[in-house]
């Protein structure tokens, strides 16, 4: 797999990479001009002021700047090799550059390790000879890196230089980039990771969290390489602490995942646990390229939104419902005015309409200029101490000598408090949202439902990200010591090359005690090699027992008939062990074991589970049983381990979550066990990576107070 | 409530709505100029060809029109009045209008029945008067009509005459019609139903339906009047046989719902049912105002997409990728290229790269003009018959010699057999869209999610839509004769004075002997007066048995241990008879009777329902019981009657309906017994407009093959 290397951030190299003193172009093209994608030419007309090569062999000289045969030739060691050759020659290339002293590579070369064995072997190679010489590389399948703020970009396709914005994006793909700056809202630093050979998110997410310059990062992401995850989380953790990180996940699809492994050779893996990651680490997840524009603009431009309460301040009574029905969707409310609020609106409202939020202006314009009306409207709200966000709905036009333009700078002027978004309609709505927008104190959108979503954006950051409270993640009482503290790795439970825990008698004995020695409670159990013994034990739990046969994992135990439950005599537990040692014995999977349990019939069936994510590592799944994951999917996942009150969150996220609380008449069930039950259960995953998949299922959950159970416990070793 | 007046359609009556010969404004205001809101210098500016007058007492002349003091004034009497004066005058207008013959009438006055209970009685008072005279009414609360083909308009707020294109728009705001006519794409013809307090939904879309410039319609609502559901499935269903009509339905949200209470007067209503609705009628929903417009544009602009199967050509592989996203999401596929299209790509391709859709155009390109590239692909996918429509992502540019923008509307051009849309991006994409657009051969959108979703709008209406097939909606046999057809109406199974049935012996009795003479199955059953009598009439059942108070439909039976399941002997249906004559007899609601059922432990429990609702009618509800309804709330929702198909698709439309056809391990149910009984159901609901709600709950369904039977009813009349 790919060599990881976050670990040896140096905030030099990364500023390098953006601000190089001297580059060299290796494989610049004498074509100039539109349609030549010719590097040198886009660095020069971007303003960039260091020192410039070329390497080509068969130019002196390209617009101005100085060309040689190889990268041995040149008169300095640049701070920074942009290559643009075919594949096969990137070794070479890049051996020639590693000689020559260059450590630092935008490599823009297609057709490497996404795209079939060949490159493979190539990449392979190059990637050698980098890190021999300790010498790093963004890409391959790259357009490199854009900083407005100092003139360089490595582009191919040509970029207009715009005034620099404090708005930074990382992106896997040059259309960002490209395409004057992706956000419509402008860009101060971009960088397209590529391919990620060496590298990736974690890194370039530290630099522009450090930039001092850079406001908001936006991130579009197909994936990130395996094994990354969790430097990732912790990285945007620290990062989401300072500043805002919005991400544009693609490739959450079957197709556009598989589409991903062709393109970026990105391993997009599951949606869910990326979900997960983004929650822990306080990335906000948008929809689509408008959510992208829209937030990062709003972040821009616009103060923090305090709480959820929105005011909707509307010319059209039709637009402030269609506003009132963006906020159930976003999860805003609508704010309830302050009584003083509510007065002076009623002064302005005729008898027959009492005014509320919405507030539909236009009736309390009949008969007078609807400018000053909609102004002092916005006054009361605005000072309304229930209010921490304003939606203003409007048509832009210049009325009675009032400018609607006007009044809405002004009115954010005033009012930098609170967010104010405006949804503009009518002819001169793209000039004035030009010239508010370039004012930088308020936001216009195209619509309700994005005026409020940009809000929603903005309340998730500074309600939820920056107002979390951190829950110490702390080893509940009663745990194994933490594999690095213990004298040798807590493996022995699980045996890789042996049959999995669960398999066989030795195995659902090793699982259970696993499962014990973390403080997790299970179903009192004994193993029997013969029905007889299992009768004895049976005598020992007390009956009614449950009979089990101890198979492979992969046995399908009630599918077979090889579980009976409520077996009431040693009679019964002798006859019922018979059957089953038949039953499985004909699979001719090797001698048959069976598991003695004390029998549970009450209480709720939930699975908690884990598996093992190539990205973020182990997870920790919770469902309730039967038909909850087994027909809907209802199933929530967070990254091990957890503390208990995000066990809790994980608990709620699920559907049906109701049906333990007491729904359909119920008793409620015993939360508090469940939580510690998914905390040490979290904890026995985080301690033994040997462990690529298990499941409690069923845990069995009692009436409140009477705690709670594993039945069967399901582990397959990695 | 409303006077509903669709019955009274007259295309004559409709077409003066939109393209009177002659108008007058009552109430016409002598400022003008930006801010003044006249009617008549708008009506003038929109180049108004009719003749004009006003109705001012101030004035005998404004902007050359001449004026009059009252109505009764005037030389003539104009096809049409637009009232625009104080809510207290209204009545006394229209009373002088009525009088000098004038029939039609656009009122823009608010506060009226929306607003108060003086506003109620003054629409009450005009309303009569209108009715007295024949005369029809759009509005209040109103901007009234806007025809671009015909020039003319009754809007205060200025509109800006553009080219007619073939859309048209019905709404409840306006909001479309006033901001230079709404969706971007332009208009044909726009009508502000306001209030509705006469002409609503129905009748205008009947009147655009059957305008033949008109190519499709869309619709802003927020809600249609109580009791003419119906009648606008009934427009809506002949109207999408010819032409695409499209729906922004507002006030879905709860706030949104309150906030529309108070806007226009609209009882918002179940969304589940509008959304019944307009799956019924063949109405296609759209999300937002970006929907609306987007899928406007793609309607007027691109021809039909006859498949699902989508080719995606892209200048980024990242493009593609969320192209791919996209389809999944508005459930549409990548179609799998033709070998004949493959071997044409690969000879494109360098011998790394295997082509597939999304089609990544920029390896293609490595050491060639681009755009050449990117057209021959295109010309390939285009052809190949697996394609049904085509999203092609590339940056907006002019590049060695070769524009962009011709190469989009040449594209366009040859191929009229596919809708092609395009995600363009960079500096250019305005320019170049304003471009092909005004070609009216493709669509150009601003992200690859909002390009797919307007292919997918294509495809719910040339496929879905247009390819429906009419299930004959047949009474099933064994039914009593409709209600028109019987002799007297059909109400004696349910008193809408007396108890509900299900309520005390007789009622329950009652409730199960109409749905027998329905042919829908019920557990056997019968009543007692008294614990004895039901052991002696458990025996004619045969052991064991159910035994439940026949209390009233409110009465939570199981919670108050008023029902006992599996009684085996007469002594147990004895006792069990007592302690429920107890428990029930204490709570004071008199007589407690006992229904004795045969006891049906096996089958799955669901249940079958019905509201009628107040826009709509019959509704038939269907769902899973236990945690399904109740937990999940997972039930859908038809109009009643249904035919079998769509009794299916009911059914299948939950999301534990594979509960029903195996899932877990269990025997597939008999959904064909299912299907009859909801069949039957829906015409039961349909033919007693007396009950306002029944369910069954639950009807068990037994193995295939083995049936189904209503084991408990509830009902209570309207």
């Amino acid at each position: 797999m790919h060599q990881i290397s976050t670990a040896s951030y140096d905030p030099i190299v990364m500023e390098r990479f953006f601000n190089p003193s001297s580059v060299v172009v290796v494989g610049v093209s004498r074509m100039t001009g539109e349609g030549s994608f010719n590097i040198l030419e886009n660095l020069i007309a971007f303003g960039y002021r260091g020192r410039l090569y070329g390497v080509n062999p068969k130019a002196t000289e390209i617009l101005g700047v100085p060309c040689f045969p190889r990268a041995q030739d040149l008169p300095e060691v640049p701070d920074l090799a942009v290559i643009t050759v075919p594949r096969e020659i990137v070794p070479q290339v890049i051996r020639d550059c590693c000689e020559k002293g260059i450590r630092l590579f935008i490599l823009v070369t297609q057709g490497l390790a996404e795209a079939d064995e060949r490159g493979a072997v190539l990449q392979a190679e190059f990637m050698a000879e980098l890190r021999r010489h300790g010498a790093r590389l963004i890409g391959p399948n790259t357009l490199g890196t854009v900083n407005v703020f100092d003139s360089f970009s490595s582009s191919f396709m040509p970029i207009t230089r715009k005034e620099p914005l404090g708005s930074a994006i990382i992106c896997q793909t040059g259309l960002f980039l490209a395409t004057d700056l992706g956000p419509t809202t402008g860009l101060g630093k971009g960088v397209d990771v590529g391919n990620q050979a060496d590298i990736g998110f974690p890194e370039c997410l530290r630099y522009l969290g450090d930039d001092p310059r850079v406001e908001v990062v936006a991130l579009h992401m197909e994936g990130l390489r395996p094994g990354e995850g969790r430097e990732f989380v912790r990285v945007a953790r620290e990062v989401t602490a300072r500043k805002p990180v919005l991400v544009y996940k693609t490739a959450r699809s079957v197709v556009g995942a598989e589409a991903a492994g062709s393109h970026s050779g990105s391993l997009a893996g599951s949606d869910v646990v990326y979900q997960a990651a983004f929650d822990e680490a306080g990335v906000i997840r948008l929809a689509d390229v408008d959510d992208l524009d829209d937030s990062v603009k709003a972040f821009l431009h616009l103060p923090p939104m305090r709480g959820r309460r929105v005011a909707v301040i509307s010319a059209s009574g039709g637009g402030g419902i269609m506003a009132a029905d963006a906020c159930e969707d976003y999860g805003l409310e609508l704010a309830r005015f302050s009584p003083e609020t509510m007065k002076g609106l009623r002064e302005l409202y005729p008898s027959w309409m009492e005014p509320g939020n919405p507030l539909d202006v236009w009736p309390a314009s009949i008969g007078k200029l609807y400018p000053p009306v909609f102004q002092t409207c916005f006054e009361l709200v605005a000072s309304d101490p229930n209010v921490d966000g304003i939606l203003c709905i409007g048509g832009a036009f210049t009325l009675a000598g009032l400018d609607v333009g006007d009044f809405v700078v002004l009115a954010a002027e005033t009012r930098r408090d609170k967010p104010i978004v405006w949804w503009l309609q009518g002819r001169k709505a793209v000039s004035i949202a030009a010239r508010v927008e370039a004012s930088r104190k308020c936001a216009v959108y195209p619509s309700a439902d994005r005026a409020v979503r940009a809000l929603a954006r903005l309340a998730r950051y500074h309600v939820d990200v920056k107002g979390r409270n951190e829950e110490p993640l702390l080893r509940p009482e009663g745990l194994p010591p933490a594999p690095e503290a213990a004298a040798s790795p807590a493996t022995s439970a699980v045996d890789p090359a042996g049959p999995a825990v669960g398999g066989g008698v030795d195995g659902a004995a090793a699982g259970f005690r696993l499962l014990e020695s973390y403080g997790i409670p299970v179903a009192r159990w004994a193993t029997a090699a013969t029905p007889e013994e299992a009768a004895t034990a049976a005598g020992r739990l007390g009956f009614p027992v449950v009979l089990k046969a101890a198979g492979p994992p992969a046995l399908h135990k009630t599918e077979l008939g090889a579980v009976r439950l409520g077996l009431g005599t040693p009679e019964a537990v002798v006859e019922a062990g018979r059957d089953i040692v038949t039953r499985v014995g004909h699979l001719g999977l090797g001698g048959v074991g069976l598991l003695v349990q004390e029998y549970l019939p009450d209480g709720h069936e939930v699975i908690v589970g884990s598996r093992r994510d190539p990205h973020f590592g182990p997870t920790v799944l919770f469902g309730l049983g039967g038909i909850f994951t087994e027909v809907l999917k209802d199933v929530a996942v967070a990254l091990a381990p957890v503390g208990p009150a995000q066990a809790g969150v994980l608990v709620r996220k699920t559907r049906g979550h109701a049906v333990l609380e007491g729904a359909r008449g119920r008793e409620p069930a015993d939360l508090e066990a469940l939580v510690d039950l998914i905390v040490r259960f979290s904890w026995l995953v985080t301690d033994h990576p040997e462990i690529a998949e298990i499941d409690l299922n069923p845990v069995k959950v009692f009436a409140a107070g009477r705690g709670c159970a594993a039945v069967d416990a399901r582990v397959l070793p990695g």
